[in-house]
């Protein structure tokens, strides 16, 4: 491992360069209002307080797999983030007082650059294959890998809690 | 696409056949008391039930990316699913009333095989890299793709639905 700056961290290897362990198919895009970094909120909760609508375009093939959803309130959707550097371990994000572990982090860097993001299902076109979201918090275009119903049971833990000394 | 049995369909071509869009390397393995399929648990909240604990071993060189992960209560896993079809675009799962779309379930087979499991974290050893949890809905041995902070104010959404009847 190499050093970077104010204490980040690189991997010797980078993740990207790894023979592959699993591969990924891209079945949909976002369609986001942003598209630059500069503007992109940077997390959920700043994408709603913006009140912009996003959505997914589920590519053809995969349409079908979206019967029932319309059942769902809310879905989890991952998405591939795949402009984002693979190989930094350790991170020091901008106005944060110390550098973390990635994993303790929800940066787009990330060994595997997954986002995850729960967001209010508010539309469902299943033919044209569209989801309409209440709010995203990535860039126009960013691929989609996933999306899940969201269950209240085991997905919302309402008393979790996140150290902000840490 | 074609049939199955009992409503299901299969995607013309087999996502684990495509083209990479993208590739994931495995940051570790799920130890969990389950090795055969009858006796795993299907979900979190059978899984909880239970009341066995599990753990995540994160390989050596991913292991600093855990520092300041001890501040968080709960954590969002990401598994990836090996064992399990990809080109299942609609299924019937046992005891379901009628077949659904992959998207609006919580099936392990999915185009891209990848599980999202919300967990307590009771423990946590950076130095051996082990993430000690309340429970796990998965064979021992499972690949880890990813480990995040839970937020509640973004992933936590207690008044989110899934209907029964669709």
């Amino acid at each position: 491992m190499t050093e970077r700056r104010e204490g980040e961290v690189e991997l010797t290897t980078d993740p990207a360069g790894l023979p592959p362990d699993g591969h990924v198919v891209f079945i949909g895009r976002i369609r986001s209002p942003w598209t630059s970094r500069e503007e992109c909120p940077r997390n959920m909760a700043q994408a709603r307080e913006r009140a912009a609508p996003a959505s997914v375009e589920v590519a053809p093939d995969y349409r079908p797999g979206l019967a029932g959803l319309e059942g769902a309130s809310h879905v989890a959707i991952l998405t591939w983030l795949n402009r984002s550097a693979r190989n930094l371990i350790v991170q020091k994000p901008r106005h944060a007082l110390h550098p973390k572990g990635v994993f303790a982090l929800r940066s787009p860097a990330r060994p595997n650059p997954i986002g995850l993001h729960v967001t209010r299902l508010t539309g469902l076109d299943i033919g044209a294959g569209i989801l309409t979201l209440d709010a995203m918090d990535v860039l126009d275009g960013t691929p989609v890998i996933d999306i899940k119903p969201y269950y209240a049971s085991t997905d919302s833990v309402p008393e979790a809690t996140v150290s902000k000394s840490e």
